[in-house]
């Protein structure tokens, strides 16, 4: 069997020892007789994987107890009606920054339950390669909440703050940047996270929400939509995502076992720069971003020659270096580092780009 | 190892042979070098999974080429809400059987978002324990659509028949009954059913609509909501439930195996025929649905004495037999033996409850 390095931007490469641990548990959990998956969620063995995951992620993330962790399903994409469905009741008004794609789908939805006054558009030739300076925007008084996109998966462009909003909530897409460092949780009102990047397997979505901010939900919210369906019942109003919930806990041990987001944030600022350094000495690759907002997890590039783009997708993959095509609307190539990207891995493909641009730049 | 046979209502035992598959392929899936976890849901390999494994359940269900098959997220009691806000918007009205537990959620729920009538009610002094005749009900000639459960997992009350709805679509809850026989698709308009009891892990929902009724969802109704986000793009609007889907394929594969969804019956018929005959054999273990619609896959029964129900409980547990405690609402034991449930579960389960009678009856 040989592992390849995948730079999926997502579902994304999990740590090794978590998916051999899942191996060697997957007929019979801990002498239960049973899988993960076979386990009613109500269970005494199931109840107390849940407790101990929530419990790490307790512990990696610092999360204040006035802070609710819920284990929901539906992705980022739910989150995006989710979150005015049940937030912007209150002034039926919101702030959104418009940094990159996802931030823009965040907006687009919105706008179907409130009104929302995009109060940061980073956008410039068709582009998004920055974002503004921590004192470059306004917070509307009668915002319910201000949006942001932390970090864009497909531009590579990164906030290296957390925006200052006073008392307004701040609500942050951390789905692609979510345990890759220590953060402040107490800064924000909201954070949500598909699981498909740092987390675990795709179909588990983390919500970590103030509780004051559990309101009231807006006339003809589905049951299901509303956070407080999820927060009165433990995550378990109805079936969860039990084997994602089951991996995203593997994947806390194992962040503690490495030193936590400390040690984490540690390995992933030697991968991005390690890239980074490459792409800026060489003629031949290219990364858009202004530096002071480059991506740690998501690093698009380009070739001088793009006609090389197949010859170095098709050489990179027999290599064992998969899924660097960039996405369509950005062009070349993007190298996705997330947390389970090993630095063998980064070291590979630099190898691979150098002796890549070497022959045939 | 001892695996133990498992009758929780859901999640559920899986087939052996498909933990064993996914359990040999978790880190390098057919030479991928790639766990199925971490496949970019876009990319050819997991692109490959998911087409078969529709291919596989059109096959197993004979499902009509006018029928979209998707694969969601967030179980039927998302579908709930989902089935009015998609469905309910041409006449503003529709018919609902209420039959037990499940069918109050989703009479419940859909009254949020139009007119309920409830055409069908079977309950008699606090208790679900029959269902109409075939000809017992009639179809409002302004229901947008028919929703029954024809399956109630906490009551043990299946539906032997199919309900004639005429002109008006039929929409079915089949979580706990789907895939256990053959049954005839083109009878109904939707059907619904999570995937923890007899398709796969929880976290995965399939729908199977006819195209014609894939229309104008109400104001309000989020993207991730409209059935048309998902059966215009696949199932992958969003990041689908990647690995639930994966095994599900493998379960459909399995099914293939064992003579398809007409083998599944005969052994189905067998295993509920022997338990329902053990519990009428005997003066201690009793059930109370009436004979004609008996569910094949919830076995509810209760003891004589109710005080034995821990002793039961407990050396039920001791020789294997796992989570027969029945639901708070209804009491006793409950047997759920869905497709994974081998007969050879269900023997042990009747020569224990024979023993404990014997001994302690």
């Amino acid at each position: 069997m040989t592992r390849v390095y995948n730079f999926s931007a997502g579902p994304a490469m999990l740590p090794e020892e978590v998916l051999r641990q899942a191996q060697a548990e997957m007929l019979d959990w801990h002498g239960s007789g049973m899988s993960v998956m076979e386990m009613s969620h109500r269970g005494k063995e199931f109840m107390s994987i849940a407790e101990k995951a929530e419990a790490d992620l307790r512990e990696l993330m610092a999360i204040p107890t006035n802070y609710k962790v819920l284990f929901l399903q539906g992705g980022a994409s739910a989150q995006f009606a989710m979150i005015p469905m049940n937030l912007i009741g209150r002034t039926g008004e919101a702030d959104y920054f418009r940094t990159g794609s996802w931030s823009k789908k965040a907006i687009s939805e919105a706008k179907h339950f409130g009104g929302v006054k995009v109060t940061v558009d980073s956008e410039h030739d068709g582009r998004f390669t920055s974002v503004p300076a921590a004192d470059g925007f306004a917070v509307s008084s009668d915002a319910a909440y201000v949006h942001y996109t932390p970090n864009e998966t497909i531009e590579g462009v990164e906030f290296p703050y957390v925006p200052a909003t006073g008392a307004v909530p701040l609500i942050a897409d951390m789905s692609s940047t979510i345990l890759s460092r220590p953060v402040d949780v107490s800064k924000f009102g909201l954070i949500y996270a598909g699981a498909q990047k740092n987390i675990g397997p795709a179909g588990l979505t983390i919500v970590i929400v103030r509780e004051d901010l559990i309101g009231e939900p807006l006339d003809g919210t589905p049951t299901m939509f509303k956070y407080a369906t999820h927060a009165d019942n433990g995550s378990m109003y109805n079936t969860p995502p039990t084997y994602g919930w089951y991996l995203a806990g593997l994947v806390f041990e194992w962040l503690k076992s490495i030193g936590g987001l400390a040690g984490m944030a540690a390995v992933n600022e030697r991968k991005a720069s390690a890239l980074y350094r490459a792409i800026d000495a060489s003629g031949f690759y290219n990364n858009p971003v202004d530096p002071v907002c480059r991506s740690w997890m998501n690093v698009p590039f380009t070739l001088a020659n793009p006609e090389l783009d197949g010859d170095f997708l098709k050489g990179a993959g027999e290599a064992g270096l998969k899924t660097l095509k960039g996405h369509r609307s950005v062009g070349g190539m993007r190298a996705s580092i997330y947390n389970a990207m090993p630095e063998q891995g980064v070291e590979t493909l630099i190898q691979f780009m150098a002796e890549f641009e070497r022959t045939r730049g």
